[in-house]
């Protein structure tokens, strides 16, 4: 039924009531190219929604293909997979008499080009097909890449309810389908996500689904994927607001979960100018209302307090790393430092201490505490330890090179990589790099040295981010009434690569907070040399920080993926060439 | 002067001749981020242009900035400076007494977001602007990221002919500028390019040019840029063409060059049907035809033959990566096998065989012939030469922790990493990666050993083209009447990475030339199992070359930058998820 710009009339059920719908969204974990295991979630948390009594769940944005599937989509058997995968699970789900339920699910569609799509699932049929119309292209996403946009925007008469539905992209910019959808009528609008994880993103979500709900006159219901996928974490943080912009539910944060929530649906305003950017298309399952019952109260879940949203993500960052990639076990080099300490404690976090193996590599620069502070962690931590001192190996080098100064100092770190990577190879460890993300500005690590690895937990957290969750992961184990997992000393004392004798980072670099306050604006901000200075930082420091950033583009080039915790983080969120002859600086003259 | 929808009238030289105007195409080596030696090379460049008697001179795709800026474009600052630095170059080139000569010149616009632009400069201002109509996206593209499309179309009046303006992907996308420049009149439309080398690319682009000039009723001017910028080589071939698609002329591939050429512009077919995409604005510089002059023949020169173009790609890749970076030597491990032998000689081409500094680090499975091979090709080169045999380093670490198997192996090829990044280090000099497309394809490589580099030269070659490529250079030698460099047991003997006794290439991969095949329709042309096997590959061997290229994935996002040369090469132009459960197998049930 296709009924191109019909506009404004509005579908109420018949005794005049609000209509009643019991909405499921399955806020699920999926992997990236796993047709088969994805739809069997599908399967399973649909039996669980119609368990629950619900008439209607949501699954995340492309569900069956996991998302994104990057330049997947160019093949054409993994698009024609997806379109099979769809038609088959409609049929699974009607054998497992799931077919009264309409299940929302997110696949690739491949129709006049690939399509980032979604479609409504009932009676082992599909009822009807969204495909998304706002395509990111920004940031981490190059949907403008892969997917022709949509142009129609279906409506699904549900139980008497208009159902709209929309995808990710869809809620963040203005026009489109939110606005057609209050042309539409619809009572409530589905929108299916595969929105990664920022910290302070939360607040920004809700904000917008409240905006959009208004925009729509209509309940807006948001399912968004939890887990990870290379460098990108999902939060889930999957919410339901009704058309006046209130929270009606909320998902708990960083879990699978079923968000059940029962809708009175009152619509809202109907009508609005017909627009010529989508066209509306009818469809429906069924007119008749759902007989009145009890509603039961919707769950609205706290969100996490800052660190802990950031522990949480890159604890699942590692996790779906590992997991997703065949891994049991991870390594890491615990030097006694901050950055080792936290690595070692996220990554037993992710996937239990006694599958994490922590190798202490003095040289003869290493301090004592060193390893006393590296061996205290393991012991609290409960995780394997063993040393390893690198001195025979080092020494063998330099009898047969000459290589002094910088050349010498570099020699030690890739040792300790060498090693690393032989007990990997030899045992299947993960490797996990423990750089962090103002290293990694200022090029502060050694290629094939203290940056080998398969994953790089703490790639996006800036040295004093390090400090704050070191010292917020011991408040909470505190607070949980078991031993804080970092030594005091770990944390307090200052930060050295112990590369030379009495080495310290406050050699080379400013003060941490100095040095970060300026990275954040130079790299997560933009700005140019007047920028900063007006933002009050001190010339010179921008200088030899600039200088340093700009040098390193090369080593980022080569350093392992890592969960992106902020709004810009090193990997494709910012593209910048390597050859370059460009440095901000103090226009001439001044 | 701006006349929207104005259309059909054709300008012609008052006594009804043909117009004649003297072209020059600059076809330049820029840098990216280097606006002031960017603008010093326009002015340079201008007045020989002037010098050769040109009315009209035009330079490659943002000229000022270098291409591609990526996201550089974001820093204000940079496109302030941009603009900035056009305001200047106009100055300058009037003060050196060139205001007269016109001049089409590339930059970063800062007007309602970024614009790839081009300016036309006369007389010391800005004549007109263009900004670029259709942005690449796919491949190594990205500029739907980057930039806003432009939607005006000037055409500006020198000597009374009409000249219309377009940028790059304009040529490559039907519709647009080239429809609206037969609208419009235009008797030349100049195209201003940042066009990367790829095999058999030259065929098409003038294939191309010949279609748009024929649709534009016009001449056709097309100067891209040379040099190379990270992973991307520019080869020039700038051209030009008349309306009816005739070469009239064609600059030398791969070196900078000024391309002069007598136009007679007869103009052709004017009108066609307003266009609604975009807006016509017409600029005049002058109306006064050029006094008749005896136009001089334009040269056409002849394309290289397939190797010599790929070898031309590859040296000026190394050199530009190396010159622009700041290096002046170079080191490499010298195997003795034919990948190392490749990169050895395509160094010394690049940057002089006194610069090129070669490292043989045999281990006690390194064959006689091996070490005697590497001393050969350095002799045969002239570059130096020392050997490092690796046997202390190794037993250091043997004696220190338990390595077996692939571990033992892996780590023969750290201790050369760690040797070579100890040299680069200790003598400044860049690393080369000798590993070849085919090698990074399957992950035949070891991860921070023989993968170490700044640069990798032959990361886009696959191996069947690494000796087609060694023989090629050495009867080019033999015509030159030199000693062909490449010793003739590096290219004949069967391939081993000599990391255990006996070890061949062919113990644990399919013959090279069946790999090959495979992996071009696997990669290159992103065919799935079924079109794989229609392709004739034998299907034991498809799974296994797949199973190996999806798992090395996350080695290939690790390996240093190298230049692009085919279709689709590893990097930005394949996207593709490390963590993926995508495999392409038969059928289930076949």
């Amino acid at each position: 039924m296709r009924c191109p710009g019909e506009a404004g009339e509005k579908v109420v059920s018949e005794n005049g009531r609000m209509s009643q719908l019991r909405l499921a969204l399955a806020q699920i974990d999926i992997c990236v190219g796993d047709l088969t295991g994805n739809a069997d979630a599908v399967v399973r948390h649909a039996a669980d929604a119609a368990e629950a009594g619900a008439h209607l769940v949501a699954f995340p944005e492309m569900t069956l293909t996991g998302y994104p599937p990057e330049d997947l989509v160019f093949r054409e058997s993994f698009a024609e997979a997806s379109e099979h995968a769809l038609g088959a699970l409609a049929t699974t789900l009607a054998e497992h008499n799931l077919g009264q339920l309409a299940v929302v699910v997110g696949y690739l569609a491949h129709d006049q080009g690939p399509r980032n799509a979604a479609a409504v699932i009932h009676d082992g049929r599909i009822v009807a097909t969204y495909y998304k119309h706002h395509l990111p292209n920004y940031g981490v996403f190059d949907e403008a890449r892969y997917f022709t946009p949509g142009t129609r925007f279906p409506v699904v008469t549900l139980h008497g309810v208009a159902i709209g539905l929309t995808i990710c992209e869809d809620l963040w910019q203005d026009g489109g389908p939110f606005t057609v959808a209050a042309q539409a009528g619809c009572d409530l609008v589905v929108c299916i996500n595969g929105s990664p994880y920022e910290r302070s993103k939360d607040d920004t979500r809700l904000a917008l689904a409240q905006r959009r709900a208004r925009e729509a006159g209509a309940t807006l219901a948001y399912v968004n994927t939890v887990g990870a996928q290379d460098e990108l974490v999902y939060d889930g943080d999957s919410l339901v607001v009704d058309p006046d912009g209130h929270l009606l539910a909320r998902a708990p944060q960083f879990a699978e979960h079923l968000l059940v929530v029962d809708l009175d649906l009152s619509g809202g305003h109907s009508g609005g100018l017909p627009s010529d950017e989508m066209v509306i298309e009818r469809h429906s399952i069924s007119t008749d209302p759902v007989p009145p019952y009890d509603s039961v109260p919707a769950e609205i879940t706290e969100r996490m307090p800052d660190e802990e949203e950031v522990w949480n993500a890159l604890v699942i960052g590692v996790r779906d790393y590992a997991v997703k990639n065949g891994f049991n076990t991870a390594i890491l080099a615990l030097s006694g430092g901050i950055d080792s300490a936290l690595v070692a404690v996220i990554a037993a976090d992710a996937i239990g201490a006694t599958n994490v193996h922590c190798v202490s590599m003095p040289s003869k620069y290493s301090s004592e505490h060193s390893r006393s502070d590296a061996a205290d962690l393991a012991d609290r931590v409960g995780c394997h330890f063993e040393t390893v001192p690198i001195a025979p190996m080092v020494d063998a080098y330099l009898d047969n090179v000459t290589l002094t100064g910088l050349a010498e100092e570099n020699l030690q770190a890739r040792v300790r990589g060498t090693l690393l990577m032989g007990l990997s190879n030899q045992h299947g460890h993960l490797v996990l790099a423990t750089g962090n993300k103002t290293e990694l500005a200022v090029g502060y690590s050694t290629l094939y040295g203290d940056s080998v690895g398969g994953f790089a937990p703490i790639k996006d957290v800036p040295k004093t981010l390090v400090w704050q969750l070191a010292r917020w992961r011991n408040a909470y184990a505190e607070k949980l009434g078991q031993t804080p997992p970092i030594p005091e000393n770990s944390i307090s004392k200052p930060p050295s690569a112990e590369l030379r004798p009495g080495q310290q980072d406050s050699d080379s670099l400013p003060p941490y907070d100095e040095l970060d306050a300026i990275l954040e604006d130079y790299i997560d901000r933009d700005l140019g040399w007047e920028d900063l200075v007006a933002a009050g930082h001190d010339p010179g420091t921008i200088e030899d920080v600039v200088r340093l950033v700009d040098r390193a583009e090369y080593k980022r080039r080569q350093f392992p993926p890592g969960p992106k915790i902020s709004l810009k983080a090193f990997g494709r969120d910012r593209r910048l060439p390597i050859t370059s002859r460009w440095r901000e600086a103090a226009p001439p003259g001044t």
